[in-house]
């Protein structure tokens, strides 16, 4: 009998899986029945925008973090499909940082022309799973019937990504705070801090690139509080880097140094939980976001029940590829390519890959430590391989741009690993180009 | 063998539920086993005020939708608990309309009394629950601890509330506005809205109450849109009421009658879900928020599997005595003292209320509507009864108070059915009151 395989989620990962099931299709393989669940109305994941926060118009938790206004904060060329090009899909090349709705019509052209689309139950949310006599039983919801019910699988893949549950810390005075307290994953438009004192905190991509957005949409002041050290780079006039928050009175906050600034807004850039409330005990992957996840056989294969995977899971310096070479990886197993070795060895293969993680000294070792998982993975399967040695190259280029300059390292361009073809130079710099859309980003 | 009894939610339902219990223990009863699980930190519910919006720090969909400055919009005499009074609580009577932490102190005083709060699991939030040879499996997540369980139960009774799920419609423009879009479940502060120009669409107790607020605390401009009619009321002079929002663009709005307005904020006051993501369809209640709800024998056992109790499903006059009425009638049946009839008969009760509600002319009919149906509830168990009369007359004059002066009727006094006594002027009137805080409102 045919196995029948549940992705969890349409987002960048669970759409590497299929586009990964499809691609053996395409190659003549008979491949399992696949059924994948999405919460949302259209796939993409986090790249799907929504104005909506908090819970959405069925009372699900609004799965996305996207603002207006991004784009990407590091160089398309460390995430291109290595079966799709940017070429390929835009019938050129384009610049280095895609706004958010560029980004998105690439992944999307990727899956439209595997045709892979009526796999998706979408406005469909996973309720709960248990493992039963060796299978699956999901239960999901479809929202606009508000109809439940539980389907049988063979194989689960979570691929629900881990940058939609918030972690929000309290701190003293927020209950009477006179102003709006909200974390990233809420923040949608920065025309709503234009002329306004914003305090963020947290120093990691979403402080860096949030602060970023409001100092170029006309925030008065930006300053951001960090527990450990500032993130030191070279921020604009109105920008300042404080300790740690302490507490905030009224409209006044007050920090570590003993120092204190009245803002209008606290904006908590303090980072995502890996959170799945439909995994029970025995299925659910408890890790901290880094490189070298627990209990995931070569950062995939739940170890304490690999009939069960994880797509994505990790700290991310690679994006798309990564999830497609963990995708393909995946695939393989569940149709046999791929044989699991015993429990013993596949905690022996975790248990160095985070030795390994934990020797590296720095950011750059970081890359270089995916760049060879990514390599790893892809030699197992028949993914393409890319070159991944200029990949990780194109993530050195992108923090020296951003040392030398935090407002002007996305006018760079970067170097297909694809193709070859060097990214043109943008139209526009990225602190005057106000206009996101597709099409005047294409303006190239 | 003792029953087990789960309740979900240690709110003003769930509350009334352990206390219904805990009074038959005190009269020499022998009870069931009760477990209450409650995913917040504390009791109370909604009462239960929280700055934070969206997801807690469990990842969680918060619970509250209280704000700050929040003071009963309804004279407390019409939700006074028949066992525990006022008087009794604060040791003498108290003005008419207490704010927010008044409430939650006078919640709390009665089950304080009642020592009852080791019967509850806190932050726990309730997975899934199924129906399995005559006993539910109720899982739950020990959300401090990360650990999924399951118990089983002879009853469950849900009192997680029906204010907490908002219903968040989309209108052409939000995902392009440049200002706040926020439901009144995520609204907290209203000095977030001091000097802004503010679109509030809706016209319930939600639209009506946050305007109020914002007035209060020094919004420029109040605009409400509506869908059918005008509120009506003699609202201040920088309020206005329009017909329905057609579409924003940028920062302005645009109503159907062709006018349009720039705003700075749009708060979607258009109500709550019932919301049981925990719930299979074989159990889960689906109902309007109407007096006479779909499916429940009086208002309260499941009609498709009467082990199942709801409480405070209702469309709401009257509250706390409500719960208590529904409590101690669920804990009647559920100790044998009430034996319910067959599952015509039940229908047939369902049916009825349905066609009495509908049968009713207006606001003035459905108070005495819920009033009688208390009433009948009330006569069949030990609940203390309580002058319903009085109570409606309460809600009679509170609605001619209303349409006198919207900001003027939180300062009339109301007569307690309980005690008799008359309610105290409060020393100030509500829009001067800006202090909202317990000491300084029981300086009378």
């Amino acid at each position: 009998m045919t196995k029948r395989i549940a992705v969890i989620g349409a987002g960048p990962s669970g759409l590497a899986q299929l586009r990964a099931f499809q691609s053996a299709a395409a190659n003549g393989a008979d491949i399992p029945e696949i059924v994948c669940f999405e919460k949302q109305s259209n796939w993409g994941g986090l790249w799907n925008y929504t104005w909506r926060t908090g819970l959405d118009q069925y009372g699900e938790p609004v799965h996305g973090s996207m603002y207006r206004y991004l784009w990407s904060n590091g160089p398309k060329e460390g995430l291109e499909f290595a079966d799709y090009s940017f070429e390929e899909h835009f019938g050129k090349q384009i610049a280095s940082y895609p706004p958010r709705a560029v980004l998105f019509d690439y992944i999307e052209g990727r899956v439209n022309k595997a045709g892979v689309r009526d796999w998706i139950q979408f406005e469909t949310a996973v309720r709960w799973v248990e493992k039963e006599d060796g299978k699956f039983n999901v239960t999901v919801t479809n929202l606009p019937e508000d109809h439940t019910y539980t389907e049988v699988f063979d194989h689960v893949i979570v691929c629900n990504g881990h940058f939609s549950t918030p972690n929000v810390p309290q701190f003293d005075g927020f209950e009477i705070f006179k102003g709006r307290v909200l974390h990233a994953h809420d923040f949608r438009d920065a025309m709503e801090f234009k002329d306004k004192d914003v305090l963020i905190i947290g120093t990691s991509y979403s402080a860096e690139d949030i602060g970023s957005q409001c100092w170029k949409y006309g925030a008065k002041s930006i300053t951001v509080s960090h527990r450990t050290a500032a993130m030191g780079f070279d921020w604009p006039d109105n920008w300042a880097e404080v300790p740690l928050l302490t507490h905030v009175d009224g409209n006044t906050a007050h920090f570590k140094d003993g120092t204190s600034r009245d803002v209008d807004a606290v904006i908590l850039c303090t980072g995502y939980k890996h959170h799945f409330p439909f995994l029970p005990d025995d299925l659910r992957l408890k890790t901290a976001n880094r490189l070298a996840t627990t209990d995931l056989y070569k950062g995939v294969a739940y170890v304490n029940d690999p009939d069960l995977f994880y797509i994505g899971m990790q700290d991310q310096w690679f994006t798309f590829n990564m999830f497609d070479a963990q995708a393909w990886w995946a695939r393989d197993v569940i149709m046999g390519r791929i044989t699991l070795p015993d429990k013993a060895a596949m905690q022996a293969d975790i248990d160095d890959r985070i030795a390994r993680e934990e020797a590296g000294a720095d950011d750059y070792d970081a890359i270089w430590y995916q760049g060879d998982y990514i390599k790893e993975l892809v030699a197992e399967t028949d993914y393409p391989t890319f070159d991944l040695e200029g990949a990780c190259q194109a993530f050195k280029a992108w923090k020296a741009n951003k040392k030398a300059g935090i407002m002007t390292f996305r006018d760079h361009g970067h170097k297909s690993v694809l193709t070859g073809t060097m990214a043109p130079k943008h139209h526009t710099p990225w602190a005057r180009a106000l206009d996101d859309s597709l099409d005047v980003y294409l303006q190239n």
